[in-house]
């Protein structure tokens, strides 16, 4: 008995946004001042950083329950069971339905109750609802689902991470460049196959850390003040990153009972290619490892970070081999990793 | 061993808004067209189907994770606990942190990141999220809290409903009368006394149901379309609610393996107190029964619908003989319900 993925799906927006798109913008720093270099430059840097070339945008007529109905479709179907056995429907996002051009985020209905509704499934014993954890909200899900199937209340789970972030970023802040759309979904089942999920870890550092992602004005000192975008602190969040994503990583991979040399895959939260290098470097140096090559596939460069749909699309198009020089094989352990919002940290360690 | 609730609190906000203070509101049809009678009739005719006198207010400085705050500060004092050893904070709300005077939802990060932040909380295994799930999201959280529970994840949460419906109220539409503000928390605990959590029920209804209750424009046509509000189908959800939480209610009755004779106390959500007593009697006559005298303790009288914080304020309230007429003694049998936004019901029988 274990309790597994048995379905996958990703929905990624047509709509691709080069970094050469943000040459026009004025970008300012969080004072109002001017930046003193050009938007070129501006650009080559962040590349250099974050190792982003482009990202995905929702097509407007679409939101961010669109997204995660498009994916749980998919996941459904690759899972081929029947969606009106679901026990669950539970999905992760940051900031509900943004219509495009709008500033109010919609989550009345929650965004599961739409996509059930989307779905078309009509038993009401199906439990719709949303969960808030930053970016780690997927990976969460996840968690949450294993715990209903542990205590005797669900066999089968869609978990959903999906977010349009391009709806809430300030034009005028360097960062905005990181932020993408898009959508991932899993069902969950209790199986009687060997694998699956072998351990989670979840921590919520909120002391000094609760407001280093947080919703503020923009940088354009004449914009409504009271209109409030996605904001980041992120030196703090890289330090903080840092210094505590490889300990949570090696405290799941511990409760796992595998061993450092067994981890066939690190599938981690995308936000910063150099901070995501670091993370795993300092990782493996708690083993006295060196970084195995290839262990570690990026989906940052074309798809930018999408928060919540991050992990679940990264897992969706390696395991349907999309994804370029990356494969998993049955039996590979797999440590699924996340940091975000909150500040929230997550991860399992997974046997696929 | 027993899952039960240890501790209890509630932040009623200070501010009571009156129904005469309606009385020079511009009510509007959905359409735009002027009502044809005066203020005083409109507001006398809400009064005699909801039974709402007067609803609570927020101070204008405070937000739905301040309430929260305020209630979970008095529910760990409650419970005597040293709030670092709990395991989960959970926190249900439907539209985040609203500033006064502004329309925008706060979500980031989650509330639950904020309430463990005023409650200075460092330990990292103290996972804190949200939960959206409408009216009945508190109550949905206790069930989470019971899951990690019986999965062995969890031994103590802390499970909020904070709300602040005054921010997010159409002033043109009747309905808007219904909003109240308030937050209530428990402390769910492992235990080893007798009673508990007996049994529990969930449902979501979104095949033809999703957005019985949604967010739209003002019924004033010339306020900004893309600027939305709280808005109900009233009759809709009237019909829907008779139609299925009594028989959630008797389910989840059955599943405790008590009998209707048991039952003490129903503490069943308040958003209208007409449809509630529909409710309780169609409850009581699907075993053939009169209702008990007292039986339901009604709330809306004076705190209105504040939405998730309605039902854990009312069971603070009465354990704390601050409810004229009403206890709870130990051994006690509890149904609580509620149903809400999504639309979802949801029940616990519990044994006090």
């Amino acid at each position: 008995m274990s309790i597994k993925i048995t379905g996958t799906g990703s929905y990624i927006p047509s709509e691709v946004e080069k970094n050469e798109d943000f040459h026009q913008h004025e970008f300012l720093n969080a004072d109002g001042s001017t930046i003193d270099y050009p938007n070129e430059v501006i650009v080559d840097k962040f590349k250099a950083i974050t190792g982003i070339v482009e990202r995905r945008y929702a097509d407007p007529q679409l939101t961010s329950s669109d997204l995660g109905f498009l994916a749980a479709q998919k996941a459904i179907e690759d899972a081929n069971i029947d969606p009106e056995k679901l026990d669950y429907i539970i999905c992760a996002h940051n900031f509900g339905d943004v219509k495009a051009n709008t500033v109010q985020s919609d989550i009345l209905p929650c965004l599961a109750s739409r996509v059930k509704h989307r779905l078309r499934i009509k038993n009401p014993k199906c439990v719709a609802y949303d969960i808030l954890f930053g970016c780690p909200g997927w990976l969460e899900g996840v968690i949450q689902a294993q715990a209903y199937i542990k205590a005797g209340m669900a066999k089968k789970c869609l978990v959903i991470g999906s977010e349009t972030l391009s709806r809430v970023v300030d034009k005028h802040d360097r960062d905005s460049m990181i932020y993408s759309d898009g959508a991932g979904a899993t069902v969950i089942e209790l199986t009687d196959e060997e694998g699956g999920i072998l351990a989670h870890e979840t921590a919520s550092f909120t002391y000094d850390e609760a407001y280093y992602l947080y919703f503020g004005s923009s940088n354009n000192q004449e914009l409504n003040r009271d209109t409030r975008y996605i904001k980041m602190h992120g030196r703090k969040i890289y330090e903080f990153a840092l210094n505590n994503v490889p300990l949570a990583m090696k405290s799941c991979l511990e409760k796992s009972g595998k061993d450092i040399k067994d981890v066939k895959k690190v599938l981690i939260h995308q936000a910063n290619e150099k901070m995501d290098e670091a993370i795993i470097k300092r990782f493996y140096r708690l083993y006295k490892t060196a970084v195995p090559d290839g262990v570690m596939p990026m989906s940052i460069h074309k798809l930018g970070n999408s928060s919540v749909a991050t992990v679940p699309t990264l897992f969706d198009l390696i395991v349907k081999n999309k994804f370029e020089n990356q494969s998993i094989e049955k039996g590979d352990v797999i440590l699924f990793a996340s940091v975000g919002a909150g500040m929230h940290i997550n991860a399992i360690v997974y046997q696929y």
